[in-house]
């Protein structure tokens, strides 16, 4: 089974710092929304989901460190804390949505005692957590089932256990297949500028056991002339209503190639990863992040101080590309608006 | 004008050591063919034209350190030096070929004093540095023509005036299109696992001062979707006769992707590289290379030890993705058996 990334004991957030993988194994416990911020906007806990419900957590940590009794007090700092996680990462929806999950709790119960209120933000948060756990599972069954009995799968940066609060989502998928007896082969992009493939996804996968080959990025268009891979597996970051999904660069690319190879392409993510207020990808906000992460990985130089570098941490694939999404309530095939409403529809009737 | 990779000085070969680029720039005075072929397999020189010189210098060297009047000693050393050089890298064929131009001397002028030998081996080993620098030129000049008055080019790896003995293949269309007053602007992909990009290509931009702008390999798609790129040039280890193309890992990746954003994709090389021998890219060995350039890069881990990990060293192009192949001798378009021997033919009549 994959490691745990997030815990809530003894009222603090217990996270793997992933910065420090695959040299060591360090856990943080975070026991205020300063430091939580920190660790998401340095990329110490990542990934659509679990960015999500360390926020959730964040706003709880807020709540609690407020002195008993200050009610105008409580409020505005559990504002504050919503702002100051909401900055930390543009692009991740999932961010937004358990902030605003959490928030809710208040408006909801805004006469009641602050205990009582600090205590249904925490139930609240604790079962983003939940449901996340859930909801990783759900996209392993369904996703397992689109594999054939033996499959060589390519996968990019890390949508595993360290990017959710359970198995994960394209990593699920692969649990889920092998524990249900296929037989899975791995390739993994080492996803550059940050790595996480390499540093993240390759460490977890060893650690569960699963049979996985490291590769460079630009190597993965080699892997499928030769026959390598029989699938693609990715998560995402935002999916805009038409089905277009922003996900870590190089995640298009891959996507390009898969067609060009008639390889299907698959996104695995949680519902909440729809934002049904953006038309199309090209109206979601890319982030850039800072050139140092080019030029001077690990510490060390590798390219000139002064030159123009051009970084932006994810990209956008048009739906057409995408052979079916899948998420826990169901696998969406060739998504479009049309049908992505009527995965929507559905869940409505249920 | 951009730097000078290859000089013949005083009876040694003066090469920079790209190993130390960007952070320093070292030159090396080798000579004997042990330390050339070390220089070669460690990649303190590299792109297949300048390895090609190297190893011709490498058979001179060898030449000149028999004491004088060891007539069997003489052919037996520069024999070896021609196996040693041979087994340092695989996959380039210029490297075959002028080994061969050199030892052809010995076979022809076999009855000459070795004095003479070896001074008729170092004008062969001098007339290929001097004909490299004028393919450059040409290559240059045809190359130039292609590009529009306003482009953005988006190259790989680096086959610039420090991968050859003059200016550089595809970077040396880029200087001379400069030069003729077109206005070009670069994207530069880093090249994992080495980083021929990041570290020589964009070093040698700056140092000539043209507009760089460096970017990891997955981002290609994504400069290609926002219209960023014009056109993709790219450099050649070994080009079959129906013009496939062997080069840098990563090169195949970026025809894919030209080809489905529209984009022209042309590669720069000279004739020489063409092996007339192989009908098609499949039959040509690629080179794999230690798992350490992916885990260990920059003497800092970046994943697991004992994780697998493929690392081919090259990619084969089809050459229905490539728009042209730019000779010395010419430009071929659409390059195919029956184009390639058409300016085969055209070079045998004049």
């Amino acid at each position: 089974m994959p490691i745990k990334a997030i815990e809530w004991i003894d009222k603090k957030l217990k996270i793997v710092d992933q910065t420090k993988l695959p040299g060591e194994l360090v856990y943080l416990s975070i026991d205020n929304y300063n430091d939580l911020a920190e660790a998401i906007k340095n990329l110490r806990i990542r990934g659509a989901p679990a960015i999500g419900i360390a926020a959730a957590f964040g706003v709880v940590l807020a709540a609690q460190n407020v002195p008993k009794g200050q009610r105008s007090e409580f409020f505005d700092e559990v504002e504050k804390a919503v702002q100051v996680i909401k900055e930390t990462r543009p692009t991740a929806v999932n961010l937004i949505w358990a902030l605003n999950r959490v928030r809710a709790v208040i408006g909801k119960n805004a006469n009641r005692l602050l205990s009582e209120i600090a205590d249904l933000m925490l139930k609240e948060a604790q079962a983003i957590l939940r449901e996340d756990e859930e909801m990783c599972r759900k996209i392993g069954e369904h996703g397992a089932e689109l594999l054939p009995q033996n499959v060589s799968v390519l996968t990019h940066c890390n949508a595993g256990a360290l990017a959710t609060g359970g198995i994960g989502t394209a990593l699920g998928v692969i649990y889920t297949a092998v524990e249900k007896g296929k037989s899975v082969k791995v390739y993994v992009d080492e996803t550059r500028p940050l790595l996480q493939g390499a540093r993240i996804t390759a460490w977890e996968l060893a650690q569960a056991g699963i049979d996985a080959t490291l590769i460079c990025d630009n190597m993965a268009a080699f892997v499928m002339q030769q026959g390598l891979v029989n699938c693609v597996l990715v998560g995402a970051d935002r999916i805009a209503r038409n089905g277009d999904v922003v996900n870590k660069i190089g995640t298009y690319n891959l996507a390009l190639l898969a067609r060009s190879h008639g390889i299907p392409f698959y996104v695995m993510a949680p519902y909440s990863t729809f934002d049904m207020s953006v038309a199309s990808g090209e109206d979601i906000p890319i982030e850039e992040r800072s050139k140092d992460e080019i030029i001077t990985p690990f510490g060390r130089q590798i390219a000139p101080k002064d030159i123009k570098v051009y970084n932006p941490a994810f990209d956008m694939t048009p739906h057409e590309l995408i052979n079916a999404i899948v998420t826990e309530e169901g696998v969406i095939d060739q998504p479009n608006e049309e049908n992505i409403s009527r995965l929507k529809k559905n869940l409505i009737k249920t």
